[in-house]
């Protein structure tokens, strides 16, 4: 489509709420084209407001039917939601605000629901690249909570901390290898722990385990935050209530101890820095003649110079102009 | 060990051909510490001689044992040779110069046989980040050929391309997924193909097929050099010489054409960009007070900046000091 694109109107559009304006503005910052800098502007003075809230666990731990039940139990609040799904294998995944086939279906035609899942590209991790775009764009919208889902291997748990205000981190009894995670890693990420399937046999020694472990456990830096265990049967609902009131709870938490201001500070710098390396690996790329790349590669092969001393004028020259 | 390391002669010893110096060298150069710029520094009026051959194809095709095959072929015309493996599932790998239990065993006592497993610490495509510096290492320390072995999947191909003169792709009868692989992007990246387990049911059909689509396909830039494809069995150690003998012949080609220098050239730029951009992280890391990023940070969660402003002005405070 060669048509251009009215920015400023599709941000106005999307404020007052309108699907269609929302997923065209999503696709320009997924695009990563030129109308991406023109967004990310005209967002900016709208953004901020969102509680944004992650969601990770192991692969089976129901993350998707927890993200539904959520979704269910805040729109029962008439608070408007998004949803951003950056794990591939969730059923959220396969298509713009498309939704899981199975559930999601009666969030579809709710105009208070925004569904969409991201593209990871293989960017390291799991969460795609152009993630927080996306969340500015469903908090500029209104959204009064953003839920973001992601894969729960990896590094994912650690860049969804990145990006949220709140993680929730699902666990399942009978899941051995759920605990052996959250050893590995989830536990200190999480600032709300839920155990779902909690009818199932088992569950009640994982609540255990899990709080045994945060007690002995060396704290993080949750200053005073008291980490809550949630039990859930997302599939019938069970528990959510709890889930979402836990959720308000570390929002009073984070706004009253200034921990969210200080969230969103390491997130904005990480950002620009990433945004910064990215620039500057465009910027090598455009102007290798100039910056003189050609003749600093011909002198390390011609072993005159090594390649550590040939970026150090490489930084310099990037200066320079 | 606090011991102070002579670099200077550590890197004299690597090239008397000494296997702890050359060990100690590429430790240092792994350890990315204060020693890698020395070392780099020492090593490079010593570069550029040996003969980098990439080694890769899809799992199971029988990367190492040809590895090692290879490796004795080279040893029986008493040609130095270093072998870097940077598959993480290589029996090669799991430990500096230990070697493969199974066949690489014969090797380990060999002097003029380099063996190193690179570990790959997550860097993106399986290519370890100081495999480049460890290359040089065991071109100073006088290896006629360097075979470098990579996983099969992902990037990985590509970037064996970016540190190799010739690359080798191994395929095997009976691998349907192999043509596939190959046809997603091995196919360009060879210069040599191999069809090993040749003795197996349907290794002539995997010939044909692989010269048909040779013939079909679009040619990428090998101007001049038609890619042959040879039989082996490197098990028994068949159609070996035939390998060595077409990896010679590129090895002529690419000095006669001119290519040799052009790829290092390519390779070498891409190295330093790469450590342009790492010191420009570092650079950010260092001074991230000093080049404003926290006020730029809350400007951006102020909304009174987005984050691709924001990192045009980080971009310009760097030119600026």
């Amino acid at each position: 489509m060669a048509r251009p694109v009215d920015v400023p109107d599709l941000v106005d559009r999307a404020r007052l709420g309108e699907q269609r304006a929302v997923a065209r503005l999503i696709s320009l910052v997924e695009d990563d084209g030129p109308g991406l800098r023109e967004v990310a502007q005209a967002l900016a003075p709208h953004t901020g407001r969102a509680h944004v809230v992650g969601v990770t666990g192991p692969p089976g731990v129901g993350k998707s039917t927890s993200t539904s039940a959520l979704v269910a139990a805040l729109r029962a609040q008439d608070r408007r939601v998004g949803v951003l799904a950056v794990d591939p294998s969730s059923p959220f995944s396969g298509g713009a605000l498309l939704g899981d086939r199975v559930r999601m279906g009666e969030h579809a035609t709710d105009e208070g629901v925004f569904i969409r899942s991201m593209a990871t590209r293989g960017h390291l991790g799991g969460l795609a690249w152009s993630t927080p775009q996306a969340l500015r764009v469903l908090d500029a919208a209104g959204c009064d909570v953003v839920l973001v889902e992601t894969v729960g291997v990896g590094q994912s748990e650690v860049e969804v901390v990145g990006l949220a205000d709140t993680t929730v981190v699902l666990l399942a009894p009978g899941m051995g290898d759920g605990i052996q995670a959250a050893k590995a890693g989830i536990l200190e990420v999480a600032d709300v722990f839920v155990v779902n399937k909690a009818d199932r046999e088992g569950a009640a020694q994982t609540v255990r385990d899990l709080r045994h472990m945060l007690m002995l456990g060396e704290q993080p830096a949750h200053g005073g935050w008291e980490r809550p265990v949630v039990r859930t049967v997302a599939v019938r609902g069970e528990g959510v209530a709890d889930l979402v009131g836990a959720l308000d709870a570390h929002r009073r938490w984070l706004d009253q101890s200034g921990e969210r201001n200080r969230r969103r500070l390491a997130r904005a710098a990480a950002e620009i820095q990433a945004i910064t390396l990215e620039q500057v690996r465009a910027r090598i790329g455009d102007l290798r003649g100039a910056l003189g790349l050609p003749k600093l590669a011909a002198r390390v092969v011609a072993g005159e110079l090594d390649p550590y001393c040939a970026a150090d004028e490489l930084v310099a020259e990037l200066g320079r102009d």
